[in-house]
This record gives C-alpha cells, sequence and structure tokens, in this order.
C-alpha cells in the first residue's frame, strides 16, 4: 500500500485567496489536502470543491490560534482516515495564517497586540513544531527533502511603517522564526522557506473595496494562484539549492 | 519654580548592566531617574547609590511585565513626590527590559515563547505608549526633540540562529516596533532609536562564567557604561540629524 | 514565419558552471541561445554541444567586459544569421559574469579593484542596456512580460567580509543596478531578478580542489543544474507575482 | 616634543557642507587638519577660514579622484610642514568625496558610470589604503583606537532606485568595502564606520534651488554640522563600544 504525501495548510480565509490557492494546487499536483482555519463553513466548502474536483480535502477546524489548539490540530490530521487507500507522509506545511493590524500606534489597544502576536508568531511556533516532528519521521525524498515549511509573509516582515507596530511586529517575529529554523533544520534535510507578499491580494475581500481598475489589471495585484505557484516551485528546489526568502510583487509595483 | 528632566528606565538588573550603567550616567547629567524592575532589592540599591552620589532617583518595582503593570508604571511615575523642588518633564525613556532564551527549537517551550513575546514585546508596547504619551505633553527643547525613546536591541534583532528561534522572534519584534514608532512620531519631534548590542556585556553574571582573558580585556566584550554614553549621545542629537539604529561591539568582535 | 525566443548569457566559463547549464535548459525549452564569453573554445565547445543536442546555440566571443565591447555584442546577437527560420526575440538576458578576488585588503591592488568593477559592475550596465533596449521592441507575452533580466549574485552582494572588500564592492554595486532597474522597467513589463548564490558551486574548477567528501555530497554544495533551474522559474512568473530577489544555498549549508 | 592628532578630510566642496562642518569642529578639538578637494581655491579659503580661528589647516588640492592621485596625496600630506612645532599621527581619516548621478537608465552614460565608480568606489580604496597603512604606525591611544576612518554613505548605499542606478552601485560599493574593512581591521583596533545620510543636506547648493520653508526649518534639512558631530562622536567611542553604522535623517524626514 502506498503513502501518499500531505500538504496542510493553516489561514485559508473564505476561500479566495493565498491557502486556499495553494490548497487547489498541492491537491492537483496529487497531495492529500489537509485544511486547518478559524470558519468550519469555509473550510467545508474548500474541502468539498477539491474533492468534487478529484482531489482529496478534509477540514480540521479549531477554536482560535492558540498555542495549544494550533499544535494538536497535528493530532486530529494524523488520525483522519483518508477516503482513498494508503497512509499519508506530512511533506509541506504552509503557514498562511495571519492576523492584520493597521492602526496610529495609538490606538493599537493591548488586544490588538496579543492578538498579533499570538495568530502571527505562537501559533506559527506551534505550527512549526507539529510540522517538523512530522517531517523528521519521513525518509528523504529524491529532492533531498524530508519537508518543506512555507511561511506566507509581508512588507511589514521587513519594514515597520507609520501604522503597521503591531502588525510588523508579528510579521517580523514570524520571519525570525522561519530564518532560525532555516538554519537549525535545513541540516536535517527540511527545508524552511519564507515569502515577503509585497503587494495587493486579488480576493474576494480586496475585490469588495477596490476600484475596477485595480481588480481588472493583472499587473496592479497579486495572484493568489500565482503565489501558489511560487510555494510549488519552492518545495521543488532539491538539495542542492534551496531558497529561504524571495519577495513576491505584482510587476507594477511601487517599492 | 524649574522642571527638571526626568529619565525612565525598564530593566536595570542586578544593577551590574546596561540599564544601571545608563541611570548612573543620566542621573549624572541632571536628570531625575526612575527605575523600573521587577527586583525592588536592586531597584533600592540603584537608587540609593545614585541618591548618595548626588543623585536623584526612586525605584518603581513591579510584579512582572505585563501589559497592564508596565503601563500604570508611568502613572506611579508621574504621582511620585521626589525630594528637590519643581515638577519633572520626562524627557529620556530606555526600554531595556528583556528576555533571552537560547534553546534549539524543539526544546522551546510555550512558556518560553509567551514570556518572550511578552517581555520583549507586549511590555515594551506598553512601555512606548506610557513614553509617547508623556512625550506629547512636552514642549520642544533646544535640540528641537519633545523627547527620545531608546530600545536596547541585540544581534538577534536582525538575524534569526539555531538556538534563539523565541528570542529572536522577540527581538525582530521590538525592532519593528522602534521603525514604527521612529517613522509614525519623528513628524512629532519624537526621537526614537534602536541599538543593535552585538556583543557581550561584562556584567556580574557574565563575569561569574566568562573565563579572565575575556573579562580583562576590554577589546572582547561590551562595557555598560560605553553603551550607556551611545545611548546619551543619541539623545544629545538634534532634530536635523537622528539616527534610528545604530550597532555597537567590541573591537574584536568578529562578525 | 514565426520569431523564436532568444536567450543571451554572459559568462560561461569552461562550460562546467551556472552560465552554462542555463544555456542547456534554456536551449531545451526551445530558446535560441547566444553565448558570450571571453573564451572563443569554450563557446564554441558549449555550442557545439547543444547544437548536437538539437538545439541552436552561437557563440559571441569578446576580449574583454569592456562597457563598449559588451554593449556592441547586442549588436552582433541582432544581426547573426541562425541556421533555423525565422526572426530572434531577445525575451532572456543573463548577466552570470563576475570577476572573484579574495585578499587581505592590504593586498588588493589598483588592478585588483578595476577588474572587480569593470566586470561585476560597468560591464553589468552595458549588458542591461542591450538587454532593455531590445526587451523593449517587444510585445508583451502571455505572462505579463516583455523580457526578463536575470543576475547572479553572491553572498558578497550582501555582505562585506575580511578578503572580500574588492569582490564585495562589486557584487554590492551589482545588485543595486538590478534593484534599481528593477524598480525602473517593471513598469514596462521587464523582470529584473538578482540571485543570491549563498555557497560553493559544483564545477571542474571546484572539483579540482575540493575534496571527495564535498563534491560527492549534494546537501554541501550547489548543483549549476538547480540553479539554472531557479532561473527558468524566474522567467516563467507571471506579472502579478515577480521576484527581484532569492537566495540559493545548500540544504546543509551553515549561514 | 609632542605629537598632534592629524584630522585627513576627502571632499569638502565649496566648504558650506560635511566634510567642511567636520574639518572646522576636529579643528576646534586640537586635530591638525588636511583637507583633500579637486577645487583648490576652496581648499584655501577653508584652510585660511580654520588657520584665522585658530586652527591648524592645509589644503592638498588633487587633479583628480583617481587610485594613483588619491594615494599618493597621503605622502604629500606626511611631507608637510606645519607652522605649529611637533610631528602629527592621523587619527582621523574621513571619506566625504561621492559623485552622484539621478538619470533615468537609459540616460546614464558610459561616462557616468565610471566616474560614479571611480570616485565613489576607487578613490575611497585607496583613500582607505593611505588611512590604515597610516593608522597602522600609530599606538592604541586610550580610547583603545589606532585610529577611525569614517565613511559618507547615503540612502543610496542600501536602496537602488529608479533613477540612482549608478549612483547606487557606487555607494553601496563603498558600504561593502566600510564593512569589510571594519571587519578586518577591528582586530587592529582600526575603526572603520559608515554614516547613511538619508536626507537633504543645507548646503549653500542646496539653498540655491530649494524653497524658503526647506531651507529655514531645521526639522526638514540635516545640518552639516550635526554630522559632523555625529563624526565625533564616533571618532570618540572606546573599544568596548564601536559603532560600524548609524543612519542621521531629519526629524520629520519621511523613510
Amino acid at each position: 500500500m502506498s503513502t501518499r504525501p500531505l500538504f496542510v495548510v493553516a489561514g485559508i480565509g473564505n476561500g479566495s485567496g493565498t491557502g486556499a490557492a495553494a490548497a487547489r494546487l498541492f491537491a492537483q499536483k496529487g497531495y492529500r489536502v489537509a485544511l486547518i482555519a478559524r470558519n468550519a463553513d469555509s473550510l467545508n466548502r474548500l474541502a468539498g470543491e477539491i474533492n468534487s474536483a478529484g482531489g482529496e480535502a478534509a477540514g480540521f477546524p479549531i477554536s482560535d490560534y492558540s498555542y495549544g489548539a494550533t499544535l494538536s490540530v497535528f493530532d486530529n490530521i494524523a488520525a483522519h482516515k483518508w477516503s482513498s487507500a494508503g497512509s499519508s507522509s506530512l511533506r509541506v506545511a504552509l503557514w498562511n495564517a495571519g492576523s492584520g493590524v493597521w492602526k496610529p500606534f495609538l490606538d493599537v489597544t493591548e488586544k490588538d497586540i496579543k492578538t498579533s502576536l499570538q495568530t502571527n508568531v505562537t501559533a506559527a511556533f506551534a505550527f512549526s513544531r507539529g510540522a517538523v516532528l512530522a517531517f523528521k519521521q519521513n525518509d528523504i525524498d529524491e529532492r533531498g527533502k524530508r519537508g518543506t515549511l512555507l511561511f506566507t509573509g509581508a512588507t511589514a516582515a521587513i519594514r515597520g511603517n507609520v501604522t503597521t507596530s503591531a502588525f510588523a511586529a508579528g510579521k517580523f517575529g514570524l520571519r525570525a522564526l522561519s530564518q532560525s529554523l532555516a538554519k537549525e533544520f535545513g541540516k536535517e534535510n527540511i527545508h524552511v522557506t519564507h515569502a515577503i507578499i509585497d503587494g495587493g491580494i486579488l480576493t474576494d475581500r480586496s475585490s469588495s473595496y477596490r476600484d475596477e481598475a485595480w481588480i481588472n489589471n493583472p499587473d496592479l495585484r497579486l495572484d493568489a494562484n500565482s503565489i501558489a505557484k511560487s510555494y510549488l516551485y519552492l518545495v521543488e528546489q532539491d538539495r542542492s539549492a534551496w531558497t529561504w526568502e524571495l519577495d513576491l510583487r505584482p510587476a507594477h509595483e511601487k517599492w
């Protein structure tokens, strides 16, 4: 009985953004897909969509991005009975959850700070722990990897700005985590990588408040499917040439 | 009745490190000094030492670096009756508190992460809020400032490494905060600055486990008094040439 | 009569490194390949190899990486009569030429500095000019590009070190050029990208002085073919998600 | 007969900018001052001004910032007969010369590139060589230094932009040099430091094309005297806490 590769993603929003696009793409590439998010409806809808398209996906809702909940979901995933035959091997984990807050500093509340740090950093530690522990059980595959851990970063990961104190604190922290992990676990053939998304992504949400010129011009905004392709590329890098960090922005972005 | 400048520092350890050295130096320069730390004995000892030397210092112990405790200490400082005559104007605030953890990633506990984020980031937000709110009440002084907010950073603020995931996440986050504040409040003549301390500091603690060669060679380790002088220099920069960030390391440090 | 895409690469050494690997890969992908280097023998050998394998390549030797020689080779390429039918459209240009010098500073000669700056920077300006002028004549393709300009960078592009003053000055300069171009020409749908090669590449030359352990362990050294695949990926990024910079290093590299 | 400290500066423009301000300040602090620039009239005027004010300065005009001319001026300085008694010990060297070019990339000429690289990089190598060789002959002073080598950097040292390809290539290169030197010569108690000047400086030239609001508002532009004070601070740092890099910008600068 064969072993099927498993892709885990946390953070799929309403199913129109990066996490969902990555889930669809990895499903097409033959991965089982475990979806983690707070919104069970979104999870079920996306899982259903992937399954209808011939993929194999399951949703794992969590109450919140606490450390404990985020870590324990890996146990749920490990215990899941997939409809197709064969065991699973967790090979790719994408931390795409996040919590943005854009406010002048004096408007930032204690809750804003704690939410940003919990979701952007603490939960990412738990997610990383779950992923790394699973990867360590894998054999090294033909590309020289036990697994790939992907982090979705942002401009705020490398630049603090006037309304981003709480958000940037979280995203800087996540970037630090990713670099530490990349250095520590590269030696064990675990690939850790961080993508700086530098621009707005076309999603249901951004479409609701952006103008037509932006929505309709692919030079101006990121396409979640294109980000997903970058993640696939990173996963497919062989052991001799791994990327820790790359930036992604639309062709016409001013930066 | 004149107004005296006030210097607030959080994080003085056992009185032999950067926070204490800065307290002594600013006291010598005529600042009233408010000391914040968890260890009341250290606070009282340092306050006594400064007062004996002709300065004016008071200790403000806090139970822990929670957001609330860190913020409310500013009320205590504002309400304090100083022995000399005249009101106080908070002009310099130094965030020197921190929480270091050096462990392989899989040994890092949920508590390690939360402690690092709370002390290195959340409490720094509270401290910044207290300082900025006080600074905004000040007139612009002859150097073009309402106040200076100093942050003690570390190598781990700019580089994650194999045993620093939790520490670097906190210190990266603090750096993000400092940059956001510098950009937002420079326009209001509030100077925010971040020092990257890139090396070991000679303190009672480091002396206890380092060898004589290191202890006795000023080319190998940072002197807390020298860091304090850098902080004084940053405070004295006039409005036309402010530094957000500088690094500080011993002459012979390998980097 | 159809138009065929053209790939131009400068810097192919003796045919066992990054430039040659990229030439082979783009030839396989259907690009005509124009090879630029100082060593005519290497050029002819590599062109012959590619042509024998069913590709279409031609060598364009230059006397040195002077500004004039580097720029004028684009005229030679434009005038070249390819054996197959159809005109060419320059779509990808890879600047892989470079000049490394590793010496203590006081051993660095005026000639070392000038050679590093001429090859690593001045010639790269000329190459960029040739490429950008050609790209501007192209239509925007189905990926949203007029062309992709790739630069091979190095660790020395982001960090000066004790024996790299002259080399790092050149590689920092090249990185500055690449960022300036990326910002200026992104708006015209020209994609400019910079790869930081952070480790040793397995080539005929490195094999001659490295030990067997290094040569035979794909976790320890970069494979030129893997770098080439990264370049192909960058070329294939669509307009909504372009990378300016990524790093590439072996899985076990210490960094 | 005592030894007097000597300050050497290259790049004084018309005497109203950073180089001249530093010359005045170090003269006031008791340094002999050697002025290097291409404009003999400016040199003589500034030397005369410093001498009239009780300092001791001499001008060393050079024909251009070629490698040879820049290096050989150190011989001229060493051979100079100062009016006061006592030998000189070169203790501080400031590389403030530079060559700015702001043009769209396709307007940048071969000459622009070569001028930028020669002045911003090649000549800086020669200047560094002259300074380091002189510093190595010095005893370690009471601050733990044989000498301090200062570089004036710019925003363009850390960020390429749409009109700065040639300028940024030069300034990135200079920054690389400064970091390499800092790492190599720190071990010999030679302090190398780099200042990122991030904003416009009030000079005769900038006053001629800027509006009154900018000229008269010290929150908006850098004062050359304030930069000079920063340089003095860097020189006065003791061996336990050296800065390689700091940024300097006006309080209200947007960045």
